[in-house]
């Protein structure tokens, strides 16, 4: 059927109505009054969806104009940084470095393993006169469905002293980034995904060590000068002109996020994945993340007995359900279900029902009714 | 009143509801056949707005993020470019290139006046070493109302054969930008302005010319990497997730331009103009751009005998009318008025007789129906 889409990918995320209907107001002035206090309030929001007193800022961009932005601003060409990577967006992040001229190593395992700690342990203790500047690590990787031990990681990278720069992009808002707590310097993330609010919007947050790397960091910035948006924050503004209407939309979605709890989300999320991966197992196809080390945003599956990409086309022709393709070498290999932002319970049973169907359509021998079954027994309760 | 809101400034500019309806929609998979076919049509309808076979690339950012994409892109560290400044945004582009490490040169006039092409003639001429790479020029200054005579400028950049870049963020779909007709390398504009869609989109139309330059160009980029967008825009796709709700107003917005047709856009914005221009003398109050260089986009008001702050002030309590102040030395100096976009013989009626009760309310001397009748005296035929 057309207009019944029921989108399960990494984003763009379902948008609840009354976000949908914020966003179709007419725009207003962004210098006006009425604006800076849409900006105070959705400022107020994210530090509490952030767990921090830092700055929080919103650019229009996408979440990889504001993970650039995270990176650029508080570095010079030459500094030495350290990425891991172990999937696609890790990958980017060395990318962006490359190309501003840092001086780039990575910690490398696995596309759907997890980065190991220790490697970064021993990376930064070698590292005797301190001149690796900064770590960079992707928390939840969108194309594998893993999740990195970011507080671990960050431990390390805290007893050595450089600044930790986290692309959040899946995790935030669906699992707990405590920044303060854990003494995150720099975190970027974007609407399209736990904020359940359509792209154009990129957040970074920003803490007073990062903003004493960027008195002195001289890689070339404009449009992604997080001063310049630092210091019209201050004032309830932004440098540029906002995406007044993608406002209308945080304002709301921040609202409806902070009527649910941050707790209650972080356990929804838990138990989408939870439920999620035992219907998976339930119905004899592999999970390509490890148990330990799964996202609670983005499950991803590499089926052996049917093909993926013939699994999103029956799940999208005839049950209308959006599955997430594999990216890059893992195209055409695996299928991934996001679990991300603005999907309950029902949305899981729904899909893995509809998948259910659509493994006997192609012939694998499965069960019928048996994923549905799995995911119950977490839901339940 | 609440909610009743009329905008009469340069950006946001009003939204018809049909675009404010259709990214109220519930949002796609940006890398699905239906995303591609939004993508497909936009791009063929932008180049139709651009008058153009160059590519017009997308991207989500402000209008700022958009300029700063057209110079980036083409240049190297050192690159000596030619900046028109007469207003907040020529200013503008020269920061940005001064932040890249360009070698900046400006041609500077007063605001409220316009650009001199006889000084860009005899400082590219005495180029001989066509040292210049690029000329910058902002073809309407949304800060002052004045537009500059780009045609006349450009011929003399031709005839240098330096990159020719335009800031036409209040030109494009206000007056005609004929890209292919004069050969125009670069042209960055903003969503919330001539397109009738609210802010997030910035649009840059790339020539051959401007392409070749890229090639060589060593300027870091990554998100603002032009390059990224037309590999990918061939493909009816994008480098990174696409605001999916605003390609859906773009959509909506560009069919409304079609349907209404280039020359009856820009003849309309011609009348506007006349319109405001005939109605502000027959209020007594001095226009700050001269007739001959006045923007069809904007009209600058530089009163005298009330407070141009007053002036707003009443207008938007009053009548529930937004004009826009002054920006920087011009702050409280003048308003203005926005009659860009979705704008209407009839919305310039209401601005002036709104004004004209207003200016009456401040104890200006003013005859009550003045502006009303010399306004309406462009518009009845």
């Amino acid at each position: 059927m057309d207009n019944k889409l029921m989108l399960m990918i990494p984003g763009p995320t379902p948008v609840p109505e009354p976000v949908l209907l914020a966003q179709a107001k007419h725009p207003i002035g962004h210098r006006s009054g009425d604006f800076g206090k849409i900006m105070a309030e959705v400022t107020e929001n994210l530090k509490w969806l952030h767990q921090t007193q830092n700055d929080v800022l919103i650019l229009a961009s996408s979440g990889t104009g504001a993970m650039e932005a995270g990176i650029i601003n508080f570095l010079s060409a030459g500094d030495r940084v350290l990425v891991g990577t172990n999937g696609k967006f890790g990958e980017r992040w060395a990318e962006v470095a490359e190309a501003y001229g840092l001086t780039v190593e990575t910690i490398t395992v696995d596309w759907g393993k997890p980065l190991d700690p220790q490697a970064f342990a021993d990376r930064l203790s070698a590292d005797s006169d301190k001149s690796i500047k900064a770590v960079i690590v992707t928390h939840s990787e969108t194309s594998t469905g893993v999740i990195n031990d970011l507080q671990t990681i960050n431990g390390h990278v805290k007893a050595h002293g450089a600044l930790m720069m986290v692309d959040a992009v899946t995790s935030l808002g669906a699992t707990s980034v405590p920044i303060d707590e854990w003494g995150l310097d720099v975190v970027a993330s974007g609407s399209q995904k736990g904020y359940m609010i359509p792209p154009g919007l990129g957040f970074v947050a920003v803490s007073p060590k990062a903003w004493e790397a960027y008195k002195t960091a001289t890689l070339p910035k404009y449009y992604l000068d997080l001063g310049k948006y630092r210091k019209d924050a201050a004032k309830n503004s932004t440098p540029f002109t906002p995406p007044v209407n993608l406002f209308y939309a945080l304002q709301e979605a921040l609202r409806l996020m902070k009527k649910e709890g941050l707790d209650n989300i972080f356990a929804r999320h838990a138990r989408l994945r939870a439920a999620t991966r035992a219907a998976v197992v339930a119905l004899n196809l592999p999970l390509y993340a490890p148990d330990d080390c799964a996202s609670p945003a983005i499950t991803a599956v590499m089926p052996q007995s049917v093909d993926a990409e013939q699994v999103r086309s029956v799940m999208r022709k005839k049950y209308d359900i959006a599955l997430a393709g594999g990216q890059d070498a893992l195209k055409g290999k695996i299928f991934r279900i996001g679990h991300l932002g603005f999907v309950s319970d029902r949305d899981v049973l729904t899909a893995i029902a509809a998948l259910e169907a659509t493994l006997i359509e192609l012939g694998a021998e499965v069960t019928s009714g048996a994923g549905v079954a799995a995911a119950a027994k977490h839901l339940i309760g």
